[in-house]
């Protein structure tokens, strides 16, 4: 065990994370753009694999592990997700969104496959999301139809125009607006911490929680989506392109209301430290035995320098 | 009951129409683009409601009527198709794709909302359907756990990558090259045939039907989905813009593979005719008590004008 892995969570996070991150990339591989004419298939395999910290599988498999879950089920929700995240990255990479044409040190996917490649990538790729959480006949996945259904709801809850959607319709609509705290609070509650509050609650659709973990699991990943958020608008401003692996300096150039323009630098990392806080208190109460790769994650999402 | 309605398959159709139009309308305007953000909001059901044939949502209460289904669970299979439907043309009328400026008479999405504005409504407009099929508690639908399940997987396939996505992607690289007939019928086997099976299937899902009511209604799916294309040829060669609610010549404008320009203007009536024949046999043998609905939808897409 490395010593510089080691959280306060008193966990190994690197070496728990090896193999989720393994079995996700790999039913990732296996899945993404199966059965697809080529072209489309290549879009769509370029836009998801080898790329990504897979935070929000992780999150699935996390919080199925801190519930006793059903692997099977949370390794499919867990691709579910990361694909719903991929298409969004790849329609708000478009020229008629961000227009960014680096994306994870690569070309975006619309300057490799054209503007209308992208499009439908990202299309089949939501689709994806959802066959993959309700497996056809011809899968034998064992996967009790409740799960799926409960699976299904809490994705497209979490994707759709109350969730993911609507917070980047808030964006692309806040655009040189000056935002209140509230209002940029509700825009990312929406735009990424829906997404990464639904991981958490779908890997623990995978296994019995009751209320009392659920509301707790709900908090903790609301404080974590939120907080990713706040690291995100810090990185934009102190990290270079190189270290991103993204266009930095957008937000700003872009006139974006961010949490660093709020608050200041300082400010905004002070906030980011109150929300991981947040996180482990509500991890604190769950009532769950084991919620150290969670606890984990939310402190490595503080940290990340990238 | 009005002669010029009475279709061959012994059913006055518009009047057995009234009521499950009525109801999917009511039901559109209830679900879509609630709870979204104000503009986001306006564009989904800008996208939606008011105009439309609604064939698939009939298609899906029909087959649910033929298996003596769960109506509840028609109406938001139906519904989640016609999201479908309508967030591929939202995408489909793009500049990237189509750059389409008219659709049923009004100006398209992007047009009135922008760029932006269309991608994220069609986005949101494709989770929201698989949001009404997997309902979340709160909203004390009564549809089993199981039945949603395998709607959420017929929609998916119907609409991903295998299905309408991937048409969609065919039709995007075949522009400008010469097709055969069997890579004509693979392209619109997809693009519009699958989510036009998907309906009728996802209707059959909404009760009990054996193997063989599914599989012949699977093949009345296929043949009235590929009918439906054929005559879609034919209506861009013979009808004017005002008629059709859309541009029309787009076809031979944009260098198109057509079955007109396959097989010239009175093969593909003589196809089409030939494809409505195999949908009524298939329904022949279904064994189901009564397919006249669906026998009325499948002459009424080979007849209809616009």
């Amino acid at each position: 065990m490395n010593a510089a892995t080691m959280t306060d969570a008193g966990l190994d996070l690197s070496g728990w994370m090896r193999q989720p991150l393994a079995e996700v990339e790999q039913a990732l591989s296996r899945w993404v753009g199966a059965g697809a004419p080529v072209q489309l298939g290549e879009a769509m395999r370029y836009a998801v694999l080898d790329g990504g910290k897979r935070l929000r599988p992780l999150l699935v498999l996390a919080a199925c592990e801190a519930v006793g879950g059903l692997r099977e089920a949370a390794v499919r929700a867990a691709c579910a997700v990361e694909l719903i995240h991929a298409y969004s990255l790849v329609h708000d990479d478009m020229p008629c969104m961000d227009n960014d044409v680096l994306r994870r040190g690569k070309p975006t996917v619309h300057v490799q496959f054209g503007e209308a490649g992208a499009l439908l990538a990202g299309d089949a790729l939501q689709a994806l999301a959802f066959e993959l959480i309700a497996p056809a006949d011809d899968e034998q996945a064992q996967i009790p139809a409740a799960m799926q259904a409960r699976l299904c709801s809490l994705l497209a809850r979490a994707a759709g125009a109350r969730g993911m959607a609507g917070g980047q319709a808030i964006d692309l609509a806040s655009v040189g607006l000056q935002l209140s705290e509230d209002q940029l609070r509700q825009m990312h509650r929406l735009k990424t911490g829906a997404l990464l509050e639904g991981s958490v609650l779908m890997g623990a659709a995978c296994g019995p929680a009751d209320e009392t973990a659920r509301t707790a699991l709900a908090a903790y990943g609301a404080a974590l989506g939120l907080a990713f958020q706040v690291v995100d608008d810090i990185l934009d401003v102190v990290a270079d392109s190189a270290t991103l692996g993204k266009t930095a300096g957008k937000d700003a150039a872009n006139d974006k209301p961010t949490y660093v323009a709020l608050m200041g630098l300082d400010g905004a990392r002070a906030y980011a430290d109150r929300l991981a806080g947040e996180a482990h208190a509500a991890l604190a109460r769950c009532g769950l035995a084991d919620t150290r790769a969670l606890a984990a994650l939310a402190d490595q999402v503080i940290r990340r320098s990238h």
